[in-house]
């Protein structure tokens, strides 16, 4: 049923980890709950999803169940999975996977791992990447471990199984000490839900309370789904522990992976475009920094001033742009520009979000049966498009195309974040630079704008882009895409083989 | 592999005919595109889907092929069905039926239905209601016609069939001639597509070309997909036929059907909800009137004047009250109020649309799964919620709790339409009128506000909305759900049986 | 799901009914039953199989429910079409169809085929082939009938609809009369289950009994699955009713079919090849008629005498030459040859019948995997090979191909029946006339051993054949496939239009 | 799409793996010669399938691809995955899965099990039971290992990675010679083939070759399907090596496995029941082999003298003991008995074999489905059936119900095989001791004649059997499940601990 590849040893996997990942924790419908959860958080990954769950905890000794597939949580999960004994037990953990090269792909590599070792039995989800795993998996080789995946998760529980610490909450402090780059993880074993944060915090992880239950999730909005409060974050370099004690006492244990004390670095695309506007990451509302954004694009790129101030029409591209758009369309009216908020785009609801989809050809295709274009207002109109990011260009200049086939004037494309210049070696699936138009054309902005075919185009600065983000709480951020600026040292031919041939 | 239920004669399906339908006549890849344009049809029908296609005219005897399934449009044609020779030739017809109680429904009903008779081979499309086929049914059985569906659609094969025309076209007209009510066709024959519309043109028509081809379809959205220019729309009573010769001469031949020369009755609510805002239909931009009908009720219900301007918000349903809802706020905005537009609800891309989905009891649990808040937006707000209309009232009370449990202040609900009291019998498939809130509530406004748990609540009048659609070219409008005023006689038990148990 | 071709008129399938059909009443495992009899009447028709119940009779009005697909039984009866509502009712019948082209042919023409007319609710299932139906089609069609199907039994359908009688069971008669050529049938209507079969019985059709219901079966193996006891044929020319008097009287009411007092005619091929060793079937069992061919081949063909009586070896063909070898073999050794019975054949569990599989090609391909030789068994050995009949030649070629690779000194070829030479229009589905091995080599025996390789051939004689063969109750047999001596008249082009392209 | 459960690590599986194996090298087809080569050893596991193909050797580094299921072999390969590049390459492995609980089970356990390692990547397929893997499994996790299956074979893998040696030959060979009980190994690396036998030769394999190419399987039936010529049995305790040299010189380099010069001990049930009668095992055929076991047993215990030699017949259960009862047959004429052989029970082609359906409720329901009676052979007759063997002695005693049902006079039941008492711990899956019907009847052979319900019963001795199977090149049998001697040291919980709940 599953086809899978197995990649020679120096041809492993790009990590393709900019996942979605959820926890519960003591309640008996476990199961269904990380099952809405991941529906949530369907947009963080669409290739394949996972649900473990742990049988117990009265009496009888604990046992893990677990269902897989490539595709949508929704064909993935049935009434017969779900409302069985298929995936029966009061704890779980879930995993949305981004989406790759799909049917070709491993299903090995499908999360969460699920694994049995001295300890017992331990699943792990996460979200991330890690920077330094080539170096450990050879390591882990040389000493004689197989690997039974292409996935840097995968030495996590290596590094677990092979800790000599007695205790679990040990060897795991102990794996998660010994690599690098970015994780948000959650872990399941036979008596606990773990929820752990690379130092940095550069994915998102937030713990929320249902009844007496705990859970974990990427972001918060798969709380609201089912009903759950938001309590916190899981803090950058934070270890929490929920287990049997803690649905008593209502605390979870805390601990802190080294190195303790340095700055976190959020990754500032999630902000930009990752997250959903609904949740709250890194302590802060997605809406509202995405409309900060808006505002500073405005003000760094305003609309064109025109006499007939009728023909200018600011436009979104929904719905990643929906929130930054009316943004850039208040800061405009403050600004003294009488430019107009319209609706000049549809979106089907019949088809995924474009960035994900993966092979260039297929995206192409994809651009008119995801955009149609409301031609009573644009034609002849001076049109304002403001969009989160540019990536590669092909749907953008389509998009431009569509435009102005339906007949505006003029085409001024706004963008709320730098040029996207340098891969991302911490879990955004990035193409190759050579496929990234800011680079194509050397960061030079004239010779996007002439590649798009618009009349004028305006990134936001880096400068005002990190002016615009939170920082009350001392945080930093990881601009590393747009500046090449890498929070961690990175291995030496992580940049070079991106891609599972 | 597909379950049929077969009801006894006295119980027939309500025909729930709200649905999409296409036609291509002269193009190599007719079943392609026929494709394409169901799933930009795809909001008018997702319970099941079919195209038919014509292997001609080179040569060999035409035949017909076919290709049909329960699901979406993506879900039920794949390469193997779309590359192949499996649904080969150079003309097609298409449809997307809406949702009904799906797997357990009949699928001799999917359309088009395709049939053979003396004059050949002969498949149709259908969108709309016959509210005389009761009586033609009975006639025609008596006279010992078989039946082997359900579908009200039916009938006209066998009228076409049954006529004693000699010319397939003069038995078409005959045929129409004897039924009444709703109907958009596109019927494929061995030589020619044909496309007909009831003299009231009560659901919309649209002609299209692409280079010498010709396409036929619901709404202009379907050509807009595969880049083809909108022509005209098929006439009220009229009969369009394309043919070998209409490909040469680049015209088709028109014909009327009887009554002539009735005032059109196109259905109000096409323009309120049904249609995509991107489409023309009924020769007007769906966009341009949806905006009116927003401005009309900014007039009628403005929204709270507040000493706190800051505090009112007025927000969409995204995403079929996204255009009124800005019409809304620029009236308001022209009538002093200084209310904000602003996105204080997240729609799921991952769901179908709540009003499509058949049972009660499914649709409750998906509001959750469909719809999430954005906190910052609505707490301690005064919320002004546009939406399109209200038919059971179950979505609006949970989008209500949704926004209360928010944090926002008071909500103030507004709705483009006027309360939704009598049945459709033109091919909505409203409830029965048991469950609709308005009628629930006896008309009482008050009654309405209080079952939904709202500050206030402001239904557009009938009066304003029958003057904010387009009136120029002497066209008038079905408006029988608001008003119970029916543009043709209704069969005596069409208003009973509503529903195939 | 389902992709349909419809062919144009002049090119109809050529009807491939050698099927197997079911009928149950007044049982509350209607569906159940009808299930496990058509699982035992797997061999009569490997392409598709439907039932259809009929709910009732407490008080509500009959409903009809149907399940049909594409494939084997077991693939597609599954619980939850079983054991749910899907099926429910206490009346059913069920239907084979024989192998053809597969997917790429007409979801429609799966039978049971069910429709609504003015007597309410009718379905039927048919073995067998009328012979006036392309006649009887050009009439109902030319006075404006409509067909959904490309199959002769639909017909039927029409006549029952068409007749101007009252009485139901007066208008099944009134169209069965109509009809020419091989009808086993059963029809359930809201009220009864009518069996019926053609006055020659050109194909087998029992009726059983399992506590109070009645059952109706093409053979009688179809009884024994369920633990019914078999109770008589229904005879030629014979229409009987099951309703709910006949549930409490114990009898059903019998019917005449004109012509009256023809000679039946059975099919001598369902003694021979097509039906199972374990049924009886025109009153007698098929085993025992087997073993009398085997006895009268050997008297007429003889094995090979020879010095080393350990030399000669007699093999079946797995499973369908089984009981005959039996006869062969112990004729022989009465006849005073040594010669012995030995499993020199093995046939894999895992694939289906080969005359049934529909293309040359993939048959071919499917010897391999069908069979292997025991070589300890036949190498050196002079083997006799007993088979029921050949048709194409194609697998008996390779099979000759493979024994004489194991080993065998010399092979000689020993056939059950004559050669085949005409087509069948009774519903055997032989190949066309040119690709019958018997034809080709111009009824030359010599020829047809040069070609399929073998050191001797002897077919029996069709005198033999049909002293062999049961006569004591007046019966006579159809040999037209040997003789081309055909019982009915044959429609023009019943020869020339064999297949659906 | 696959559920998976996890067992604790004190309920590890019982390892199931009565099994198929099979491996190609140097052929271009190398998949689709594996998909038939398991297609023909379908009936050694019916659970689950897969393959996995090494591409090579031109060039590019190899690269290995899989693809595995749950069901069927012919339901799992189907044309998208073995005629495309989804198992590219020119040399394959493949594996059948016993029947176990089915979709419950772990996926993960399909085989061939495939990881990468220091070495490149390595794949293995397994056929037996290793006895000493639960205290290698804890010493394993005790040292840091994660186990990703339930699967004793796992160990293997682990144990070739943690070899010291650098030559990746000797670290198979170390592992071989660490694990104890039964096996027959494929096993793929980046650059060879290998194949093993343990010490003792329990389960068979057998070397082929086709052109230049060398396949391994374990019977010799799936070189028959390919046209393949058989060469050899891989020697007990041998270690065979096909690579790019091997594909030159025609000769595949032998190692020798510790403990070297042990007596063989072949399973002796593979000769009375599992392997297929066209193939030769352990050098010999296991037609002939069967065919002196029913001779054997003739003598032992002779069908019944009677006065009227017509009343006895001796009968088969098809059609696993077919040869046997030829051989029972012919040495009671020998003897002097005048009984028939005759076909008195037909087997549906539609179902598997029963003995590997897993659940005692299922196996009850499907006797019904998979045999029927011919009246006419039992009718008022003395019925001698001889039979493989009896394990449970529920399907025994249904064929008896069935017999009687028919009219037999009398019944008496011959065993080619002693009673079962024993588990076995190399492979075979019995139930548990407590369901062995011999068991139940603490070998009391009145005692389970009487819960049979025959007339008499013999089984044939241990003394006779061992007497009767080839011993001709010193060679000995396990009798273990008959006589309680285990060739090897079993662990400590290996008989309590067989399931996996």
């Amino acid at each position: 049923m599953i086809p899978e590849r197995f990649p020679p040893p120096t041809q492993l996997d790009k990590p393709r980890d900019h996942c979605g990942i959820f926890g519960v924790f003591g309640h008996p419908q476990a199961s269904q709950i990380t099952y809405l959860g991941l529906h949530a958080l369907q947009h963080r990954g669409q290739e394949g999803s996972g649900i473990v769950t742990c049988t117990g905890p009265a009496g009888a000794k604990p046992r893990f169940h677990s269902h897989k597939g490539f595709g949508l949580v929704n064909d993935i999960f049935k009434p017969e999975s779900l409302f069985t004994d298929v995936l029966k037990g009061d704890s779980a953990i879930g995993h949305n996977r981004y989406s790759t090269a799909g049917a070709s792909d491993n299903a090995a590599n499908i999360q969460p791992l699920m694994v049995n070792y001295r300890g017992g039995n331990v699943a792990v989800s996460h979200n991330g990447n890690l920077t330094n795993f080539r170096g450990i998996r050879d390591t882990l080789q040389e000493k004689g471990t197989i690997f039974q995946t292409t996935s840097d998760t995968e030495i996590i529980l290596h590094l677990i199984a092979q800790s000599r610490e007695k205790d679990q909450i040990r060897q795991i402090i102990e794996a998660l000490n010994r690599v690098e780059g970015a994780f948000s993880l959650t872990i399941l074993t036979d008596t606990m839900l773990v929820a752990a944060r690379d130092p940095r915090g550069v994915r998102p992880l937030a713990v929320g309370r249902l009844g007496d239950a705990f859970l974990v999730a990427s972001e918060t909005c798969a709380f609201d789904i089912v009903g759950a409060e938001y309590i916190c974050d899981v803090n950058p370099g934070e270890l929490l522990v929920f287990d049997r004690e803690t649905l008593k006492s209502g605390v979870a244990k805390s601990f802190s992976l080294s190195p303790s004390g340095v700055v976190p670095r959020h990754c500032i695309f999630e902000y930009i475009y990752f997250s959903r506007p609904d949740s709250t990451i890194f302590n802060d509302s997605v809406d509202k920094v995405r409309r900060r954004l808006g505002k500073a694009l405005a003000r760094e790129h305003p609309t064109i001033p025109d006499n007939d101030d009728e023909k200018v029409v600011v436009i979104n591209v929904p719905d990643s742009s929906n929130t930054a758009t009316l943004g850039f369309v208040s800061e405009s009216l403050k600004l003294g520009y009488k430019s107009k908020y319209e609706i000049g785009l549809i979106r089907s609801h019949y088809v995924g979000r474009t960035f994900i989809l993966p092979a260039q050809g297929v995206r192409q295709s994809k651009v008119r049966t995801k955009f149609n274009t409301v031609r009573g207002v644009l034609k002849d109109k001076i049109v304002v498009i403001v969009d989160d990011s540019i990536v590669r260009g092909t749907t953008s200049k389509q998009l431009v195309k569509l435009i102005r086939d339906a007949g505006a004037r003029e085409i001024h494309f706004r963008v709320t974040s730098p040029p996207v210049r340098y891969p991302c070696h911490y879990g955004m699936d990035f193409p190759d630079p050579g496929e990234l138009i800011a680079n194509v054309c050397d960061g030079d902005i004239e010779k996007i704008r002439r590649e798009l075919g618009v009349d004028s185009l305006g990134y936001l600065s880096l400068g005002q882009l990190e002016e615009s983000v939170p920082r009350d709480r001392g945080q930093d951020y990881c601009t590393a895409c747009f500046s090449g600026d890498y929070p961690t040292s990175i291995e030496e031919n992580g940049s070079k083989n991106e891609r599972d041939g």
